[in-house]
């Protein structure tokens, strides 16, 4: 069973997982994983992974075989388990909870696609109401406060299997990055009864220095203080706290602005290695003034080294106005 | 010139600075360097770095000529600049500092060394006398408030030059991991009257569940939450809140400890990339006691992705106490 660890000075959770030691090359150096023979995740080999959860394909077609256009799969090696209720307890000075969650696969295409950034905007919608239908039926699971959606492109940016696919994991706690957003976006709206991420949003649509695109609903910047070089945020230009309350017609603004988001860092920097996440309230709580859902997408091109691990500074060479620059200049 | 920028949100600070973006390969993906031609580091080649800062060298040798032990030099793609004074100011929503700092390269030995381990215990020590000499020189200067000493070792732990170096960053901010240790030490202070990190040592020698390595003034320990596999920290047995206010014996045995953890890991992981850093009271304040100095020393076997950039926690595969045990078992 997996662990949640906290250390005990700066209260940072880990979590203990000896079931992700058993994938392949676990703790060896980072390496384009070779993976012969066939892909887990291809139309066709539905049996080499676990039981579908969820999964869109035309009615009457089989649970678990082909015919499906997007697909939900627990992960094979889990950091958290399903199974189970939460414990909590102590080790001396130490605290510690069982490994409770869900960490689940979506499966963005049935074909052997490598790059996200090959799927049509159709493909990019679909898979955003499919984020959707995963959190609100985590939301239901009472152990849960938190699900983070996330993708990782590319072996440089963790993906162990390269058919393209995202990854949510459900956690029974807050984590640490959400609540340092939500803690600094609620002392601005005390101070100011205003939304930072609104106010961001305002200044950098009038400014332009740092916009990449901008659509109906969304508008897409490469932050003020990016951590990495063309580090690009996906705002929502409508005040929402939770990804999961968007409208239909947000969803397919948002399909387009991730798309053409991917579409413009592979241009720019022939395919790098990402990942992308989505920040959304935790569970529990209500639609706020202060909070704003937005996505972050984050190219891995430094190191993060001794430097960054000892301070939680980064050092970024490359200005988010210039990165924003090339961005936008990418012909779609 | 450099800025420091913070993100409004979470007041995270961030260090834009292009001359970083002139070192070859700044922002193409993380591959070992092939730098050909004469290394800058190696005695003989003074003239290829910049004016040495301070050195270790015979009497009678001549200031940047041959016949040093270890050289202190700047960074010559500087992260921060050491000219001009402190500047706040706004921009809008955002806030902004000019990047005021030190950058400075600390080179180990005059032979071509590629590894840190193969240095000898009294080049370690040597070692840790030079860190102790520059923050003491650094801490004179009233626009810094932090030095942070950090080792990358290897290309994927983020190291440009392969003959072994060490950095240290002067800033004039307080960096974050830092507060929050103490912010996170202080509460428990006050709750118990008790340093949490002596506390820590304390459960941990008994248990010895996670314990590598003991030694008078020493113990080395893979923590009870690591965020990496084989992450170790070496705490000082004697409570003191600063690194530079060691005596001569504690030099001496912190030497042999951090020696020896190279050497154990270097041993069980086949000379792994890894950083090692101190973490060490920020100036201007008082011993106290609530914060404890300490090394960490993190290795570099896995890939930080979405999941961690997302939450702020790591998942970890290795269990601290399966990794203890084999450095332990690492005949020296």
């Amino acid at each position: 069973m997996p662990e949640l660890r906290k250390d005990p000075v700066i209260g940072r959770w880990v979590i203990i997982s000896t079931e992700r030691a058993k994938r392949p090359a676990a703790t060896e150096r980072p390496k384009p994983p070779p993976r012969p023979g066939p892909c887990p995740f291809c139309e066709g080999n539905e049996a080499m992974t676990p039981p579908e959860i969820a999964a869109y394909r035309p009615e009457g077609s089989q649970r678990d075989g082909p015919g499906w256009t997007l697909r939900v799969v627990p992960n094979k090696f889990p950091a958290l388990m399903i199974e189970g209720s939460l414990e909590r307890r102590g080790e001396g000075v130490y605290d510690l909870i069982n490994g409770i969650g869900a960490h689940e696969v979506i499966i963005e295409t049935p074909a052997h696609e490598t790059n996200v950034g090959a799927l049509k905007e159709k493909q990019f919608e679909e898979l955003l109401w499919a984020y959707r239908d995963r959190i609100l039926d985590l939301r239901e699971d009472k152990r849960f406060r938190y699900v983070l959606i996330f993708k990782n492109q590319g072996a440089e940016a963790g993906a162990t299997m390269e058919h393209t696919h995202s990854q949510l994991i459900a956690l029974p706690i807050v984590p640490r990055t959400v609540s340092d957003e939500l803690v600094g976006a609620q002392e601005y709206y005390k101070y100011k009864e205003r939304c930072i991420y609104c106010d961001i949003v305002r200044q950098e649509v009038e400014d332009r220095l740092r916009i990449v695109s901008e659509n109906e609903s969304f508008v897409v910047i490469c932050p003020f203080a990016p951590r990495f070089p063309f580090e690009t945020w996906i705002l929502p230009k409508k005040h929402s706290s939770y990804f999961e309350h968007a409208s239909k017609i947000e969803y397919i603004d948002l399909a387009r602005a991730l798309r053409e988001t991917v579409v413009r860092l592979n241009r720019t920097l022939s395919d790098p290695p990402f990942n992308y996440l989505v920040h959304s309230m935790p569970f529990q709580e209500m639609e706020n003034g202060h909070y704003h859902w937005h996505m972050e997408v984050m190219p891995k091109l430094t190191q993060v080294a001794g430097f960054e691990w000892g301070t939680g500074f980064y050092i970024n060479p490359m200005p988010p106005e210039m990165a924003a620059q090339l961005l936008r200049e990418v012909v779609l």
